[in-house]
């Protein structure tokens, strides 16, 4: 199923998000409108906003809370992707190019904090304190999980990479889900069921997005292939990989010439089943995720965040 | 009279205010702990929490609304420091080495980050929406005057240069006074005239801060001096020059030779009534920031608030 079948459902409320992201970039004074339009234009598959709406159906469905909250979940998401880009340098971004390369990192980092304080702008447009204070502690969290990720390059334990794609995507991914859920006065059980499927296919999805740095070509991802381990982000392909007893060989050749080193393991990688089994965890992850929604009243959008833990586990790009 | 002296009568709750931002700093994850209270404990004259204790006297007086505020506008205060040196590659502040000297430019802007989070989520505490959209809205102003500094450097018009530091410094100090004003549920038109102050307060301590960029010593600036200038960005005694009918030799030098052309302008300002003509703007603003309190109830906070405009219209350093 593409995703934009698995969006039908909720195209008319799509649309409204994205009229209110493009109402971002339109009401910022002169000097940012272009900026803003262009990372906000910037398409992306708007996987957060959908997962606010879809979550807030269960219950009492209001679209007037659940709209600034999927569009400041889009915010906060951007937001986080421009100063990632910044911080690592990157060139591109979904193929276009990245808006440190196109105006420099001084901007990038104060457009995104722009954004960040957008999405806070937004959110606070529900008048719902859980939800605020939700969205800063999952920024605190992504936070988190960036800076411990780049103090602790080589990290080959399966656990610490399991917290980190945890803070830095699972949260954010929950928090769309239980920002959903809290606005449409689920009751609590519900919030905590909606919360949990949001983050085991938050996990999936960083699996599948670290999958696709080894195996995309440049041209579907839109970023050249293999960054993270070119960066010493060991993600869960390699760590598969370290894990083997006959790892002991490129262990070594990782600490004499780390170059070589991360050559030598995208290549193992390559030609392993680490990827097969790392498809088969995100797969794993997203089952759960399901079996989190068990006890939900069965609506459409119900059949359409099964139909998305799907997608997540087997998408090509 | 010292900053200290004026800040006698809060002295207790500015001692609860270090108290929340230590907090801050050791409630984080292991590896941001020394980075966080390295920049929380670096001192600074804590003067946006002092104006929202402050402005909260007068009607409703309610501590546990005003600390978490006042954390929250020093956390918002230290974020926007932090990405500042990190976007102008500044080397110390107040004195010390700057965050992104210390550990690098990724790291500075995902410490930053984790500050405006930190803020935000500090000030969802008083489940006060307004005073919630206002902080978010500060921040956008903030980083609105900063795009637009970095947009249209040698910038020449007073005017942009108000409207510049009214977004960059003026937003964030009445965000601090309205927002004490808010929380004590003061009246409407008092929370116009203590956000109409620190507006006033904010505008006549950015002009001092460009002042001292001229005349301060290294040593008391805790950064280098004349250090706008190197970086483009004319401030109001370059403008009261430039505004001079005999200052074109000067533009023509800037035009040909960037760099000669501020050597002289820096002599050019030291050695005019420019620096005079600049302190007198700022004291013009201040008493007209003192003007809006003359409707308040007279207590001790008052005649603190009328100190602390003398103390900024004047200081040193």
């Amino acid at each position: 199923m593409t995703i934009d079948s698995i969006y039908e459902p909720i195209q008319p409320e799509m649309a409204l998000v994205e009229e209110r992201l493009i109402q971002v970039a339109e009401a910022a004074p002169a000097g940012l409108v272009e900026q803003l339009s262009y990372v906000l234009k910037n398409g992306g598959k708007r996987l957060r906003p959908a997962l606010t709406l879809l979550a807030g159906t269960f219950y009492n469905y209001n679209v007037d809370l659940l709209l600034p909250t999927a569009a400041g979940t889009e915010l906060l998401h951007t937001a986080t992707l421009v100063h990632d880009d910044t911080v690592d340098a990157s060139d591109l971004r979904r193929g276009k190019l990245s808006v440190n390369q196109l105006w420099g990192n001084a901007n990038a980092v104060l457009l995104g904090d722009y954004l960040f304080a957008a999405s806070a702008r937004m959110t606070a447009e529900t008048g719902n304190i859980r939800v605020i204070k939700l969205f800063a502690q999952t920024l605190m969290n992504i936070c988190t999980g960036e800076i411990l990720e780049s103090l602790n390059p080589f990290n080959r334990s399966r656990e610490r990479y399991f917290q980190a794609i945890g803070n830095k995507t699972a949260s954010l991914l929950s928090a769309a889900t239980e920002s959903g859920a809290v606005l449409s006065n689920a009751p609590e059980w519900a919030v905590q069921s909606l919360k949990e499927y949001g983050y085991g296919l938050g996990i999936a999805f960083q699996i599948v997005d670290d999958i696709l740095d080894f195996t995309g070509k440049r041209e579907t991802l839109g970023k050249p292939v293999a960054s993270d381990l070119a960066r010493g982000v060991f993600t869960l392909p390699v760590i598969l990989i370290l894990e083997r007893g006959d790892s002991d060989a490129v262990k070594d050749v990782l600490k004499e010439d780390p170059e070589r080193g991360s050559q030598l393991l995208t290549e193992m990688v390559r030609n392993s089943s680490a990827i097969e089994e790392s498809y088969r965890i995100a797969q794993d992850f997203c089952s759960r995720a399901c079996s989190a929604l068990e006890q939900l009243p069965r609506n459409s959008a119900h059949d359409c965040l099964t139909a998305l833990a799907d997608y997540v586990a087997q998408r090509q790009s």
